[in-house]
Formats: C-alpha cells, structure tokens, sequence
C-alpha cells in the first residue's frame, strides 16, 4: 500500500476555474498527470477530442457503463460525464499522481471507491463573480447560464464533504495552494516507505 | 471551532535539523510564531534565553509542573523539558498559528491534548549522515554522542505516529515541504469559513 499513488478529486462549481487550474497544476507538478473525461456533450470551439475530453455518443457511453469500464459517471446538465477505470490504472502503474476534475456527484462515487483519495474543492471569492465569469462566457445561451447558476449555488453546499477547499480569487496563488496540498499529501507519514536501515524495528 | 489556529508539533531525533527547519519555517511562512519551551539543562554557546530556551533552575521547573503550567513536559537525555500553556494560548489568542519542536514524548502528550494539531517527524536522510552531524557539533563529549545516537535509533521508530514525514536531504526542500504541509493544512475545508453569502444552507 505504500507505494499507492495519490488520486486527486477537483470540484468545481461551473465558472470557478477548475479546468485552469488543473492543467497549471499538471504543468507545475512533476508526476501529475490529468485523467481525461469521457463525455457525450458536444465540444465547444476550443476544446480538442483527447485533449479535454474523449467526446463520443451516447450510445457508446451506455455501452460502457454496462462493461463496467467507469471508476464513476453522472450526468450534468443533461449530458453523460465518466472516468475510465482503466485510464486510472494506466497513470498509476506508470507510476503517476492523478488529477482529475469531475462534479460532485462523480466525486461522491469515488469517495466510495478510492478512500485514500484527496478530495479539494475550489470555490470562486464571490456568487457575484461566479456569475460574472458564466456570462462572460460567450458560448452559452442565457436559459444555459441561469441553470448553470442555479447548479453552482447547489453545488457549492458540497463543499464540506470535501478535504480541501482552495479559494480562486488569484489563479497564482489558488495554483499555489493545490501545489502544497499534493506536495503535504505526497509527505504523509502512511505513504512513506523508509530507507531499510531506517525501518522502524530494526 | 473555524477560526481555531494550528498547533504544529515537530519532532526528530537530534541532529536532524529541526532547529534550523523550525526557524526557517517561521521566518517563511506568515502567521508562523515558534513557542519557546522551557529546560533544565545549561545553554550551549550559541544560545540565548528566551529565544532559544527559557532556561530555569529545577525548582522552578518542578514548580510550574505541580501549578499545571505545561501543556506537555518530558525528560530527555536527563534535563526536563516543557512547553507553556499561557504561552501557546497567548499566541492563539493573537491569531497565530505555532509551531513547536519537541521530543517524541512530548509530542504523545499533546497529541492528545491538541487533537486538531498538526504531527511533523523530520528524517535525516541516513543513519550514517545523523552520526556525522551529531559528531561535528563539537560542544557535545563522545559519550554524550553515543547516547544521543542509541536515543536516535528509538526516536525514529516513532515515525508512524506523525502525521506527515520529511527527510531532511536537504535545507531548501525540506522547508519547502514543511511550507506546504502548512499551506495545506490551513486550506482544510474543516477550517474554511464561509463569505455568508456562500454558506452552505443558503
């Protein structure tokens, strides 16, 4: 068991900034690499097959819930969201630290399943500017972002079931902040294997 | 309980560097103040009172013990060591957080005493390396060296108490890793108090 390698669990409300935040911690954090999402929602402008998420049809995402092939999957906003188990297991036996940013519904089966896991939750510094961001975002229509609204203040209640909670009010520092909860994490006494000669007993 | 500060307690076998980790973690991280125990035992050269130790005669000491005067107090290597309660109330109350440095009974005290407190052990990076810093401090004799090293040896069995673990391979790393642990620490969701607008329950 000691050898594990650290699962990291991000929640977000929509609009707090979890994506950047994730993919400067995997940047910054040697080790870290980010599990991509399977989802059947259609990409947005920006957004790459592979690289943000694996985007397929519903009919191949039921396909893989009955295999069995999801650590967890929910659905958000009416869409089909899921981690692979078999990703998880490739980045561990590679022998990576995982980032992976899910709802806080997926969060809640992994807490289940991964009880060592880190589970952070970042939260924006006010409702106002959780809404300014959403709006900000020209993509969606209007009816999308009064719903996601709604959503966020619902999922901001969760944040108590979580271990961690970062505060994104400067991405440098919240950056910084999900930096020392994977550097303190990796430093935990139950994950350290001691040099032979240091080994308690002796 | 939310606005509750950290209490972190650092043990280590001697020749360690703990000190030195202790001094440099406060002078890092803000909001960091070290309690100053009191000992029985003879300052070295290089310390003074009331930085290093306050250093009292032992009846004194025994006096403060039978008032309750210690929130933990132990011996070691035949001097009586303890750590202030007015003291550590007195640094909480003016919104500091405090590290302490103390040895591994000391730390079994307080770590029933102060259960939210935050449990550090500093590894040197080889039993080797712990001999040839114990044997340059000159103001030690060989005697007092072996028995400080056959003390090492047990101190470091108690390793799996603590919470978190660093390895001392190296200054400038290891106070980064202490850095971290209380940067995390403090982002504990249990310690989060929420803006009212974005309480849970809302």
């Amino acid at each position: 068991m000691k050898a594990e390698r650290l699962l990291i669990v991000v929640s977000a409300p929509s609009g707090a900034g979890k994506t950047t935040l994730c993919e400067e911690a995997v940047r910054r954090v040697p080790g870290l690499v980010h599990s991509v999402s399977y989802t059947t929602r259609s990409p947005r402008p920006d957004e790459s097959d592979g690289r943000d998420y694996h985007f397929v049809g519903e009919a191949t995402f039921r396909q893989m819930v009955a295999e069995g092939a999801f650590a967890e999957w929910a659905t958000v906003h009416g869409h089909l969201y899921g981690t692979s188990r078999r990703d998880l297991e490739a980045h561990f036996a590679a022998g990576n630290d995982v980032i992976l940013d899910i709802d806080t519904q997926g969060a809640a089966i992994l807490r289940e399943a991964y009880r060592d896991g880190v589970f952070v939750f970042i939260l924006p510094p006010s409702f106002a500017q959780l809404e300014a961001r959403l709006r900000g975002r020209r993509t969606d229509r209007s009816e999308e972002i009064a719903r996601r609204l709604e959503r966020a203040r619902a999922e901001m209640a969760a944040y108590p079931l979580y271990e961690y909670v970062v505060v994104n009010d400067d991405v440098e520092r919240a950056v910084g902040m999900l930096y020392a909860i994977i550097t303190a994490e990796r430093s935990k006494s139950r994950r350290f294997t001691p040099a032979p000669e240091m080994a308690p007993g002796r």
